[in-house]
C-alpha cells in the first residue's frame, strides 16, 4: 500500500512488503508462496522460518503491518493540527495522494483478509484488531484535542468507516474525488 | 445477500441466486461452477444458454441483482418516512436486521467483484454500474423530499458510503451496532 521503506530492510520485512505488494494486486487466493519468494529475493527456508505457517503468517503480517502504515499516516496528518477537523483533512489528502500514486485498483491488505483465506474466523479476527487498532491510534489525537475518551473513539470510528466506504467507492471508481470530499461529508463544507 | 424470492423463480433465477449465495460466501475464485449448478438444480446447458461467458456473466449478474435487492429496500425503508433522516434511519436498521439474519462474515457479492475474477477491469466497472444504481436509487427520494438534484445526489452517496464503511465493520465485529448508529453519524444524535 506504500512506498518502500527507507533503511535497508530485513529479510522478514522484504518478505511483508512483496507479500503486501502481491496480496493487494492479486488476492489471497491469486497470489503464489514461489512469486512471494522471488519477488523478495527470499529462499523458502527463510520464509519458513520467519512465518511458520506460510502464507496464513503472511497475510496476518502483511495486514498488521498496512495497519502500522496508516496509523504513521494518521501520525503525520494530526502533528501540528489545529483540530480533529484539520487533522481529519489533511489524512483524508494524504490518502487520496497515495491512492492517486498507487495503481487505483488494489485492494486493501487488511479488508482483502475478510474475503478469503483458509481459516476465514482467524483472519476475520485478525482484520478486526488492525483496524481497532488504527481507530485508537486516530482516537488518541481527538483525546489530544480536548475530547472526552468516549467521544474521541466515536469521532475517531466515524472517520474510519467513512474512509473505509470512500476507498472502496474511490476504487470502483479509480478516482480519489471521493477521498477529497470526505470531510464535508462528515463536518460539513466549512463555509456556508 | 437476502431471502428467497417468494414467486417460482425461473431457471435464469436460481442460477443467479445460487451463484449469489455462493459467492457471497466462497468468493468469486472459491465457488466452482458445478456447485452452483448443483444447488440451483440445473443441467450445464440451461448455464450457458443464460450466461454464455459462464461465471464472469453469473458474477454480474449476482451483483446487479444484490443492487436491485437493496433499492427495494430502500425503496420500503423511505415509504411514508417523512423526511431524508427518517427514511436512511428506517434503511440503516432494515440492513442491520438483515445482517443479524444473514452470516454476518458474508461478504457483500459486489464488493467481492472488486477483487477478484478473470477480467478485473470489466468486474470494476460493473460493480462501479451497480453502486451508482444503488445511489441514484436512493437520491430519487432524496429528491421527492424537495432536495435540489444535487443535494439530493449528495446526500445518498453520503449514505451509502456510510453504509458501505459500516457493514464492512459490522462484518469484521460479526455485530451490526456499527450499522444501528450510522444515522447518529452522520446526522447527529436528535436529542442533544
Amino acid at each position: 500500500m506504500f512506498p518502500a521503506m527507507s533503511e535497508e530492510p530485513t529479510t522478514k520485512d522484504r518478505l511483508i512488503f512483496a507479500a503486501t505488494r502481491l496480496f493487494r494486486q492479486r488476492g489471497y487466493d491469486g497470489t503464489g508462496l514461489a512469486e512471494v519468494l522471488a519477488e523478495a529475493g527470499v529462499p523458502k527456508g527463510s520464509l519458513y522460518h520467519h512465518f511458520p505457517d506460510g502464507k496464513a503468517d503472511l497475510a496476518c503480517a502483511a495486514a498488521d503491518w498496512t495497519a502500522s502504515e496508516i496509523i504513521r499516516v494518521i501520525d503525520d496528518a494530526f502533528a501540528g493540527a489545529p483540530d480533529w477537523r484539520h487533522g481529519a483533512t489533511t489524512y483524508c489528502h494524504k490518502m487520496a495522494k497515495l491512492f492517486d500514486i498507487l495503481n487505483s485498483a488494489d485492494a486493501c491488505p487488511i479488508f482483502g483478509l475478510l474475503f478469503e483465506g483458509p481459516d476465514q474466523n482467524k483472519f476475520r479476527a485478525h482484520a478486526e484488531a488492525a483496524f481497532n487498532r488504527i481507530i485508537a491510534g486516530a482516537a488518541r489525537h481527538g483525546e489530544a484535542f480536548g475530547m472526552s475518551v468516549e467521544a474521541a473513539h466515536e469521532a475517531a470510528e466515524t472517520l474510519m468507516i467513512g474512509f473505509q466506504g470512500s476507498w472502496t467507492l474511490a476504487r470502483m471508481r479509480r478516482n480519489a474525488t471521493t477521498l477529497r470530499s470526505l470531510p464535508n461529508r462528515l463536518y460539513g463544507a466549512i463555509a456556508r
